[in-house]
C-alpha cells in the first residue's frame, strides 16, 4: 500500500473522533452487505468493530473494488468519520480509499463469531480463526492480566522470578506419567513441575522464588479440566512457621489477581461470560475431615475417606458457596497417603500432612504444603512411598548442607482463568491445547 | 524452634536499628571464629551479612552451644543490636538466644564465596552452594529485573503475553537439530522457538503478542554462548510498514531493561562485576555489507561474504564501541541464504532480507525480521529452502484467510544478562544449564 500504517488508529478510537475527521484504520472484514447502491463493511480489529460505507453514486470505481471483498479479508481504509446511528455505535466511516492487504480464500472454514455453534475440536483445528471472535480473544487478554497480577504480587512481596529446567533426568513427582525426551544419547523427561528445583533454590538461599512455566503430565485423562501441557505458577518460600504462611501468601495473590482482572475487564467479561470473577470477601479453611462431614451432612459420602474426588470438590464448592457465601476456600490436612513424598507430615498426627488445596468454584486451582526440610526424615519418607532413594540422592543432597524450613504451592493458570470466567472446558483457556489426542496445530 | 519466624527481620535492616534494640534474624553461617573467650559468627541471608558475638564469660552454655556450629549451618539468632566497627558495617548482634535449624554435613564440598577458585563444572554440580555467594545470586536478581522490565515495556505498548506449546509435531525452524519427545504413541519434538505460533497469533488478530518461555536447540555446541535450553523473549507485531518498526520496539525494550537494572542494582553490580550495564545513547544501524567493510578496513576479512561469524561479531563490537561509542547496534539486511524461510526478502534486492540482529558488546542478543505474509510467496520460499511444503501446510494455512503484514524478534534472556554484566560464560546466567554433557542436577 502507498500509505504508511503508522497513521493507523485503533477502531475503538474512531468513536471519540469528531464528525468530519479523517482517519486510517485497518483490520479484518467481518461482513460485507450490498444494499442497492450502497456497500456496508463491518471492519474489526482487536479493539472493536465499526461500519464503513461506500456509495456507488459518489465513487463507482471504489464501489466496484469493494464489491469484490468478503469476510476475513484484511484491508486498510482511509475515510471520514461521520456521526451515524449504527448497531456498532454512533460513528461510521465514509470510505475514501481502500487498500486490500490480504485476501481470504473462500469459503472461510469457520465463522469466528459463530463459535458457539461450532464443535470444540473443529474450533481448535481452526484456532486462528476461532480466536478472531471477540469473546474468545478476551479469554487470553484476561489470562495476560491474571498472570501478570500474580507476578506483580509476588515480586512486591520479595519473590524473584526463576527459570528452571524442563528437561530433567528424573521424574519430579516420582510417578510414571512422564513424557520421555531423547537428550542426545541420554534418556530424559519433561518436568512434571519445578518442585525439586524450586526447593533447591531454598537451599541456595534465594528465600522466595516464583516461576511461571510449562508443566507436563502424560496422563490419559479425557476430562474438561486436564491438559498434558499447562502453565504452572509456582512459588516457594523459606523461614516459614508452617503451611499457613504459604496459604496466606497464595490467598492474597489470587485475590489480587481476581481484583485486577475485574478492574480492567469486568465490564467486558459481563457481556460475554456466564459468570464474572467476584472478589472473595473471606477465604475459609476447612480440614479434609471437615469437608467429608459437610458432604455427608448433605447425603454425599466420599468413596475414599482419605481423599476428595473431583465430584466431591464440585459438591463442596456448591455447599461452600450457598451456605458460607464463599467461592474460594482452602481444604487442609490431606492424608499422607495421597500427598507427595516431600510433604511435611502433621507432627501431632502423622497420617495427615501440613498441606492444602485452594478450591475455586468447585475446582482445585492450587496445591501446596510445608515441605519436609530435615534430610533424614525426607529420606525415610521417600522409602515409605516405595521410591528408590538412589534416584533422589541428588535431591536429598540439597538438604544436607543447611536447609531452612520452607513451603510452597503450584497454581494452574488455565484453571484459575477457567474458573474466573465460569468456563466448562479448560481447552478454551489454552491457546493451543495438548491432550492425549491433540498435538497440532 | 520455640519462637515464631514471623518476627524475623532482614539482616540488611539490622544496620538501621538503634543501639540496644532486640531483633530476630536467621540465615546461613558463613564463618565461625573462636578467639579466646569470644565467638564471632558471620550470618548471611539474601539481604546481607552481619557479625554476631557470644562471650563465654557472659553465657557459658550459649558459648558451648555456638562453638559446635560451623559454616553453612542454618540458625536463627535473637539478640541485641550494638554499635560496633566491623568489616561488615557499623552494627553487630550480641547473641541472647540461638536456634539451630539445620546443620550442614562437614566438610561442605565447596565454599560459596570461593567460587572464583572453583571450576565451573564443580560449581554447577554443587549449584545450590555456589548460588549462596552474593555475586552469583546477584546474577539472578538482575535476570528477574531484566525480564520483568521487558515484560513491562511490551505490555505498556499493547502487547499481551501468550503461552504457546513447547511440544510440537514439526521442527519450527525446519532444521534437524531438535530433541525428540515421545508423546503417547506419536513422535513429537521440543519447540526450537515459538516462531510459527506467534505468527499464528497474528492471523488470529491479536496484533501484538510476546512470550517468555523455554526454547530448545539440540546443537552439539561447546561454546560459552550456547545452551540447549534457554529462555527466549519473543515478540510479534502486526500492521507494520517494515522490519524498522520491530527494530524500534526491540531497541526501546532493551534500553528500558538496561535502565531498570541500572537504577535498581547498578551500585551492587559495580562491586561484583567487571562491567556495568551502561545505557546506550544511540543504537546505530549498519547493513551486513557495511559491517563487512568496517571489518575489512581493520584488516579482518570474513570468510563468507554472506555471513557474519562469531569472531566477526566480536570484532565488530569492538570497532563499534571504540569508534562509534556504541555497545549496542543493529546489523541489517542479512543474506537470504542464512535466514529462515519465513523471512521477507528485500523487495529491491531479493538476495537480501528485511532482517536484523541486535548486537550487544560483540554478541548477538536479538534476531528478527519482517515476515513474508503472502501465502503464495511463502510457499515458494519454503520450496526454495529445500523444505517439504507438506510439513508446513498447517503453517501456510494461517496465511490463507487474511494475514496482516507483520514482523517480530526473539531475544535470548541469558545472553542479554551475560552481556549486561560482562560475563564470559553463559552457564553462569542459567540456574541449571543444559548442554550436550550436562543434564543434572
Amino acid at each position: 500500500m502507498s500509505s504508511s500504517l503508522k497513521e493507523r488508529i485503533r477502531i475503538a478510537d474512531v468513536f471519540s473522533k469528531n464528525n468530519g475527521e479523517k482517519v486510517l484504520i485497518a483490520g479484518w472484514i467481518e461482513a460485507v452487505r450490498i444494499i442497492g447502491g450502497v456497500i456496508f463493511i463491518v471492519l474489526r480489529d482487536r479493539s472493536g468493530k465499526v461500519q464503513a460505507v461506500i456509495k456507488k453514486n459518489i465513487d463507482e470505481k471504489l464501489f466496484n473494488e469493494a464489491s469484490e471483498l468478503g469476510s476475513e479479508d484484511v484491508v486498510a481504509i482511509k475515510g471520514e468519520v461521520k456521526e451515524a446511528k449504527t448497531s456498532l455505535g454512533d460513528r461510521e466511516i465514509v470510505v475514501e480509499k481502500l487498500y486490500t492487504i490480504s485476501r481470504a480464500t473462500k469459503p472461510v472454514p469457520i465463522v469466528p463469531e459463530d463459535w458457539e455453534k461450532t464443535n470444540i475440536n473443529v474450533r481448535l483445528d481452526w484456532r486462528f480463526l476461532d480466536l478472531r471472535a471477540t469473546r474468545n480473544r478476551l479469554i487470553f487478554v484476561v489470562t495476560d492480566e491474571a498472570v501478570n497480577a500474580l507476578r506483580e504480587f509476588y515480586r512486591s512481596n520479595g519473590f524473584i522470578e526463576v527459570f528452571t529446567p524442563k528437561i530433567v533426568s528424573e521424574a519430579t513427582e516420582g510417578g510414571a506419567e512422564v513424557f520421555p525426551v531423547i537428550y542426545f544419547d541420554k534418556p530424559a523427561f519433561l518436568a512434571q513441575s519445578p518442585q525439586l528445583y524450586k526447593q533447591m533454590m531454598m537451599a541456595a538461599g534465594f528465600e522466595r522464588v516464583f516461576e511461571v512455566g510449562p508443566a507436563y503430565r502424560a496422563e490419559k485423562h479425557h476430562t474438561n479440566r486436564h491438559l498434558t501441557e499447562y502453565e504452572s505458577v509456582d512459588i516457594e518460600m523459606s523461614f516459614i512457621d508452617s503451611h499457613e504462611d504459604v496459604m496466606k501468601m497464595v490467598e492474597n495473590a489470587v485475590i489480587y489477581s481476581i481484583k485486577k482482572v475485574n478492574e480492567k475487564y469486568g465490564s467486558y467479561i459481563k457481556q460475554y461470560f456466564p459468570r464474572i470473577p467476584e472478589i472473595p470477601s473471606n477465604v475459609p479453611r476447612i480440614t479434609l475431615r471437615e469437608a467429608h462431614k459437610l458432604l455427608e451432612n448433605k447425603g454425599f459420602k466420599q468413596p475414599d475417606p482419605n481423599d476428595l474426588d473431583t465430584e466431591g470438590e464440585r459438591l463442596l464448592g456448591e455447599i461452600m458457596e450457598k451456605e458460607y457465601g464463599s467461592q474460594l476456600f482452602f481444604v487442609t490436612e490431606y492424608s499422607w497417603l495421597y500427598r507427595p513424598f516431600y510433604t511435611m507430615k502433621k507432627p501431632e498426627e502423622p497420617s495427615l500432612t501440613r498441606s492444602f488445596d485452594l478450591i475455586y468454584r468447585g475446582t482445585e486451582i492450587v496445591s501446596g504444603s510445608q515441605r519436609e526440610h530435615r534430610a533424614d526424615v525426607l529420606e525415610n519418607q521417600i522409602k515409605e512411598k516405595g521410591l528408590n532413594v538412589k534416584n533422589f540422592e541428588f535431591f536429598i543432597k540439597f538438604f544436607r548442607y543447611g536447609m531452612p524450613p520452607h513451603g510452597g504451592a503450584g497454581l494452574g493458570l488455565e484453571r484459575l482463568v477457567q474458573m474466573m470466567l465460569g468456563l466448562k472446558n479448560i481447552r478454551e483457556v489454552r491457546l493451543l491445547p495438548r491432550d492425549p489426542e491433540r498435538l497440532s496445530p
